[in-house]
């Protein structure tokens, strides 16, 4: 390990992990589990273990947000969200915001300016006339504010207990802006690794929500469009900036573990310079669960080249709601693959992908 | 009634549908019903009284089968549709194979070549996973056949129970053909109505395949792509091709009915013309549901000018799986956003928009 961050037991460690994920996935379990949606481990090898192989597309081999076609020398992106967060209002939004920012966040982080949406409901017979209203008037504001609109759309219903209250689809698509030079693959050691504020806020938010804990912490989910930070960042980053992602489920956390695998790349984070407000730390070390694996829907990291970096971390946080964006780390060579956490007491730990499931149906 | 179509006693009747008709509708209900998703009045209202308003938007207006978005000056056609079929898997098809020709053929029917198509995946916990696999596989093979791309997708798991095995959302994504001149109200007077097949079949093997009739006929889905039909007819009928649609939900009477109020003109269909095979035929007398309303998944409904309609019938009838497409009859003045069924027997009746829900859950 040229950069001597890790003792000799960890490098072991390290090196059974590597083994194990130079090997492509393969899904072998029996049934399908929480785990599989939940974004960590399990979902990986669901979506590279079965649906990448059967659909042999570039796009879904990409593992990005959004997939990419190409219409008469157009580049479309094309993104699809089902929502299923629980319950459907929580403070900070409902599941009509997250249906609408979910999807536009997927395009801006692919580097789309959001063109229009779908939407997709399935309803639960009996649910509540209002609770349908409040929806669509949610879905709407948020399209309005986020400068998209819904274009088309299905409603199915299924029998009570089917469902609940509602599941929201939404796709989007919009087209890859000229100032895009994105990919998944694209980071070099030396990159900053930049998030857009405080993290881990939606996740917080719908877990007090649903009233498992005996906890009460004045937290409220993060929704929103992060179209402006992808704009600023592509208009002040340039070809130095490679790769953005938004933190949604598994967080932080998973984001650069997908991002160092598929760059072969380390990403290490300091950790005392993550943004994480002082609620929801509070609220994260009662529940016992690491800011960095909890899901936002409105933050985004970034990974820029160091000559950008300083110049597109001031303009991002030029941005509403962006005021808090921070360098949280950098891009190293070795051991690729990995993501070590750099701790505020001068330790240092690998943050691995989720094997479980710790926070199902956040969105 | 100019053509002497209706009886006095008729027309009483006709002018009290058509007082109701020509009023937005309103969404007054106080629950989401079954009928909300069956695609008869109900799902008519939610959309006109709800969603339309809502999002303000002219592609909902349009309340076709796509939405149509210009990008730099490419047109192009958006389409989604949630399947939460029951069960699965039934004759001549599954819930994959569905999912990709019912979304191929929304973009087929609003003239449009499917380019991509999305995939999201709602799975319930403890789903076999060999279960899944199949629909996986179904879902390659279709999209294959019907040449287009699977190229970004979503998982979502819920718990045990809230959800029947799988929902799947698909939505795609075409650019409309230039030799496209459709538009739900473009329809006129003296058009002819084509379908492109035999109908009824697909409700009726869901129907049969749930075991609740004690009855058991050899009847598959007629699940396809469409857009074989969809191209011959652009290129046979040219400008005289007004509007396509697919006849799922609601079958051939509920495409009709909707664009017969669109584009207020009266649709006249020769009951004894219309195609249906024996054993649907059989099946729909016995169950005592009339084979116009029942859903199909590989059957449109066009309307040509006179003057083109023999040589896009000619056209369509050369594509394969459409030897039985006919002419059912014709587009008249009076009296306007109407559709009036001429049976065998020389009689005249109605054939207004279902209000209940006979067919739950067949897409």
């Amino acid at each position: 390990m040229s950069e001597g961050l890790v003792s000799g037991r960890e490098q072991r460690i390290l090196e059974i992990i590597e083994t194990t994920r130079s090997k492509r996935p393969r899904f072998k379990d029996s049934q399908v589990t929480m785990s599989h949606g939940a974004g960590g481990k399990a979902t990986q090898t669901l979506i590279e273990g079965l649906f990448a192989p059967a659909f042999a597309s570039e796009s879904l081999d990409q593992m990005g947000d959004a997939g990419v076609v190409e219409i008469e020398g157009l580049r479309l992106a094309l993104t699809t969200d089902s929502f299923v967060v629980k319950p459907i209002r929580f403070p900070g939004g409902s599941i009509g915001d997250l249906a609408v920012n979910g999807t536009v966040n997927d395009l801006a982080v692919a580097g789309a300016r959001p063109a229009a949406l779908s939407l997709s409901l399935i309803l639960e017979e009996g649910l509540d006339a209002e609770e349908l209203r409040a929806e669509v008037r949610a879905i709407a504001a948020a399209a309005e504010v986020a400068g998209v609109e819904v274009i088309t759309g299905d409603t199915k219903v299924v029998e009570r207990g089917h469902a609940d209250k509602m599941y929201i689809c939404t796709t989007g698509v919009g087209q890859i802006d000229p100032r895009a030079r994105l990919s998944t693959a694209a980071i070099e050691p030396g990159d900053k690794i930049i998030v857009s504020g405080s993290i881990g806020a939606h996740g917080t938010a719908i877990m007090l929500a649903r009233g498992e804990f005996e906890l009460d912490a004045d937290i409220e989910s993060d929704t929103c469009s992060l179209w402006p930070a992808a704009d600023a960042l592509l208009e002040a980053g340039g070809a130095g900036l490679r790769c953005m992602r938004d933190a949604t489920r598994g967080g932080v956390a998973t984001v650069l573990n997908e991002l160092a695998r598929a760059s072969q790349v380390t990403m290490v984070v300091r950790e005392a310079d993550v943004p994480v407000d002082a609620a929801v730390m509070g609220a994260s070390e009662l529940l016992g669960i690491d800011p960095m694996y909890v899901a936002n829907e409105g933050k985004l990291v970034a990974f820029v080249a160091p000559g950008q970096a300083d110049g597109a971390l001031a303009a991002l946080r030029s941005v509403p709601g962006c005021e808090e964006a921070a360098e949280i780390g950098e891009v190293k060579t070795e051991p690729p693959g990995m993501v070590l956490v750099e701790t505020a007491f001068g330790g240092r730990r690998v943050m691995d992908l989720l094997a479980g499931d710790p926070l199902p149906r956040i969105c």
